[in-house]
């Protein structure tokens, strides 16, 4: 058998609205198809470009939503027609991730597949593939390997794993003792404080045989139409059979579905990650990205003409207006040709009820 | 000689960019061309319509720059177009009022003239047509009459009349003693405990030959430039005279040109205005306004659909689009196709700085 490295095949499970951070992001241009760290480039492509050290572009899969794939492909010049996996509808992160890896597992049985989400934000490249390299190897001798992300803050917003020994002979890789949800904030702290947990970002790297067995354990009847649908997928017979399953699919994270009755089989390991790693899952999030090494600062995402006096904060905006801003704090400002949003990086999590209060106001041509 | 009633005119000067409500207010459509009040009229037909009690169409002048010809006569359905003065360029209060008082002086020798800015609110429309007939009969008695607001704060922001002893017979009137200044805020203060003093709004009621005889003294060459301006305004050598004169003439309030050496000459009267009075300097006075009687609530002016989530203040948009507030105090939002300004009460007089960086750094296509 090759090396680990040779079997390694990246998916990109490009999905997700990101409710808050409407409007830039919504159902018709979702958070990963924008830049958001001013880059120049967007988040998928930034994905895609942090891959390469690892997978040449064809060993690397997307899985989005239908409506997304002209989007897509006009961002990735060198993505494979063949290696794009369009979902006919959103089913959550199981049928994304098991789907690819039983289409790729079928046309290469022992490969390894790692998942990666198209819309966070990896600075470190070279920290990442270090990474990468080393949960490969892990996988390799058999396991499902997590990423975990080394607490900066006891944060809420993400569920943590609890590491175990080590792994012998890894460089840093540790066993899972299991993986928890989001805490509460005490239990955050405690979490930190104790030095045994990690943040779960969502990464999974496994061999694609191993992940799919741990599904048909845990959710055997999805493990079974993911199959039949993959089995189909590069045969005459993929559209018949998309038609008359997809909808049935359930709807389940792999957090759920795999990663946490594996670990409980004691089959999960964590590398720990040497990168710093956000999810900009808010504009607070965006402007503290945007912020860093400067102090009191608006940071400013797009074309906009600015004139800025005593603000700070982040203004993001998709128009070519001229904006003003005078005397405002931690504001954020987010400007799309048909919808305005102005509020504060304290109430930056509210947007996301917004979103909601938007939906049953019957504005859903704004989302 | 008929009632003085019957020789009256009105004349609305309808000139002055407002700096402080841009964007709303421009170069191009100033203060006069807007709702700023949520009346469903321009605040040129307001003041129109306040007029009409006391002066049918036939018998009011709008003064205005030639750049708002159109604007001015689609918003004035009954404006008699004899009686729109048009502007070569601005050359402040004193040619605007001067010129009409002259054309209308030629037309008819023996008219009382009352000027009256097309800008200002007052929604109390019975008080103000008893305060102004006041101040018509006293202009008849042989003087220049103006209107004084009794102050409601030690305002920094306006001129102050201090007034004399009570005119005989008059229902009101008082003696003019002397115009001061907008005064630092300990004199302001003093001025407003004293009970003595007015807020000058900028309307004179007055024979029309009175005026101009008062002009002729304090202001020899411009009198004579508009004399002869008015002299030709109803002939065909008006195009020539103005072409010649007109950009020579002085630029000066009719403060200083007329009401305050009349006012020495013991010739100026104030009738105490029994309305209330506002001149919507700024996006705080218009929030003011908007935000009588209620608390804490965003007033809304214009046509956005508004998603307001724990915010106060005011927002004015020109535009169609979805505007979401959420947890923003006392601010500012103006949205207009081209030009966005954001800002809170607290800075509302920042605006005019920020108009005058935007004319330094070439913005001036959105001014």
């Amino acid at each position: 058998m090759s090396a680990p490295i040779d079997r390694f095949f990246s998916i990109i499970p490009a999905g997700g609205i990101g409710s808050r951070l409407w409007p830039l992001s919504r159902a018709a241009a979702p958070k990963f198809l924008h830049d958001l760290t001013g880059s120049g480039q967007t988040l998928l492509q930034d994905t895609w470009d942090r891959l390469l050290p690892l997978t040449p572009p064809e060993r690397i899969v997307v899985v989005t939503g239908e409506a997304h794939q002209s989007a897509v492909e006009e961002q990735l010049d060198d993505l494979i027609a063949n290696n794009l996996f369009l979902e006919k509808s959103p089913k959550d992160s199981t049928a994304a991730i098991a789907l690819a890896a039983a289409i790729l597992a079928k046309r290469e049985p022992d490969v390894i597949i790692g998942s990666f989400a198209a819309d966070h934000v990896i600075v470190e490249g070279a920290k990442f593939e270090k990474t990468v390299r080393e949960a490969i190897e892990v996988a390799a001798t058999g396991k499902i390997v997590t990423i975990g992300i080394t607490p900066t803050e006891p944060s809420v917003g993400f569920g943590y794993i609890k590491t175990g020994s080590r792994i012998e002979g890894a460089d840093t890789a540790r066993e899972v003792a299991k993986f928890v949800e989001k805490p509460n904030i005490e239990k955050a702290k405690r979490y930190v404080e104790s030095g045994k947990y990690l943040w779960n970002a969502g990464m999974f790297i496994a061999p694609a045989k191993l992940l799919l067995d741990q599904l048909a354990k845990s959710e055997p009847q999805l493990h079974a139409s993911i199959i039949e649908i993959a089995d189909s997928w590069d045969t005459p017979a993929r559209a018949e059979t998309v038609a008359r399953i997809w909808n049935n699919l359930k709807k389940v994270a792999i957090d759920y579905s795999v990663a946490e009755p594996a670990a409980a089989a004691g089959l999960v390991a964590v590398v720990p990650a040497s990168f710093s790693w956000h999810d900009v899952g808010d504009f607070a999030a965006i402007a503290e990205l945007q912020s860093q090494g400067r102090s009191g600062n608006l940071a400013v995402l797009g074309n906009a003409k600015v004139l800025a006096d005593s603000s700070s904060g982040i203004l993001v905006s998709e128009s070519n207006r001229l904006i003003a801003l005078i005397g405002l704090e931690d504001v954020i400002v987010v400007d799309t040709p048909d919808a305005l949003l102005i509020t504060t990086k304290a109430h930056a999590q509210k947007v996301k009820s917004l979103v909601d209060a938007l939906k049953a106001t019957g504005h859903s041509d704004v989302l």
